[in-house]
């Protein structure tokens, strides 16, 4: 296994000290709405990828979901030291200048080693992954067979080297701005769920389940 | 200036060879519609930042934007090698069973050195992104200032060794979950803008523009 690189890191998230969030429950926030990591690892330079994810462990972890075939996830298991990003957009911050223009969001960037899970383990956090990205769902799904969890790998990175960073502001302006006579404020962004589409093979007695309507 | 590690790359994103679109719309339809990048470089391991995107010369780069003191933005003004990430969630995808349960969406990945605009093309470019982040609100907004130029880091990126992938699909279930009595299909997922909420110092006499209605 690789050593950790992050030991000696001279960590270059250090501007805008003043997003910093030390609120735990920024930090929850931010993984209970996450579906989607980026996930970095050096290979020959450093490459991203973007992965399935869940908060594991009453959010002390993060759990990194991919095929045990893929190239990233044989490096996580072998231990690459990687970095994660999670990034929530919410806001479009229009200032008077384009340089004070901005946008306001939500986001975590942690670092270290992963572990690779098994056993009971591996199957309950898949459970947990599942609820995660598909709420209320689980306890109708069949059990996943063993042929599929091999095919599986999941990966539980701890979360003690991180940044969680909040920008929720109004425009900025200086003074000398304020007298432009150009609209200024936020324009909230959100992520939203639109009208469930059947399968075209799927039997047309099974109604859409009322848990759909509860994800939005 | 670093040499390019990418030029020897093993690349770790021949996974899904099927999801790889060579259609130039989607690469197009994938950079009109991010205004966040994940930019991966190494700095004792891999780190990854958010940052403000949009593309550039019809899509034959990537511009980069960000705060000259960053310490992300300097290591790409010295040529450091980096991976960009631009990914768009579509749907998530309910298929019978947990193991092929998965999200539609659009993503680009793309590795690179970049090239530190200046001059009139600096000018140019920080236009064309402010225009991106904020259609037709350029004409509106005061030239930027000298010192506001010097104090943003503007990066090119090439875009000619990429990969985009799409994920557009139906569940695939095998043949034996078909018989599961579990509704199965597709619910989309959309990013929406609300209602403008104007800046607790604007004047009241200036109206929301119309140009916000057509962003969404």
């Amino acid at each position: 296994m690789a050593g950790n690189p992050y030991e000696k890191r001279a960590t270059p998230i250090k501007r805008l000290p003043h997003k910093e969030s030390h609120d735990r429950k920024d930090l929850i926030e931010i993984l209970n709405r996450s579906r989607i990591a980026h996930v970095a690892i050096d290979d020959g330079g450093p490459i991203i990828l973007p992965v399935a994810v869940a908060p594991w462990r009453d959010g002390d972890e993060l759990l990194l979901h991919g095929s045990a075939a893929s190239r990233l996830f044989r490096r996580l298991a072998e231990g690459a030291p990687a970095c994660i990003s999670l990034t929530i957009l919410e806001g479009l911050v229009l200032a008077r200048s384009a340089f004070e223009s901005s946008m306001n969001y939500k986001s975590l960037i942690a670092f270290g080693v992963g572990r690779t899970l098994s056993g009971d383990e591996k199957v309950e956090a898949l459970l947990a992954l599942t609820e995660h990205l598909f709420p209320e769902r689980t306890s109708e799904l069949r059990d996943s067979t063993e042929k599929e969890l091999k095919a599986t790998t999941i990966i539980a990175l701890p979360l003690d080297d991180y940044t969680v960073k909040v920008s929720d502001k109004e425009p900025e302006d200086p003074e000398s701005d304020l007298g432009e006579r150009v609209w200024a404020g936020v324009v909230p962004v959100a992520q939203v769920l639109g009208k469930p589409i059947p399968a075209s093979n799927l039997d047309p007695s099974i109604p859409t389940p009322g848990y759909i309507d509860r994800w939005h």
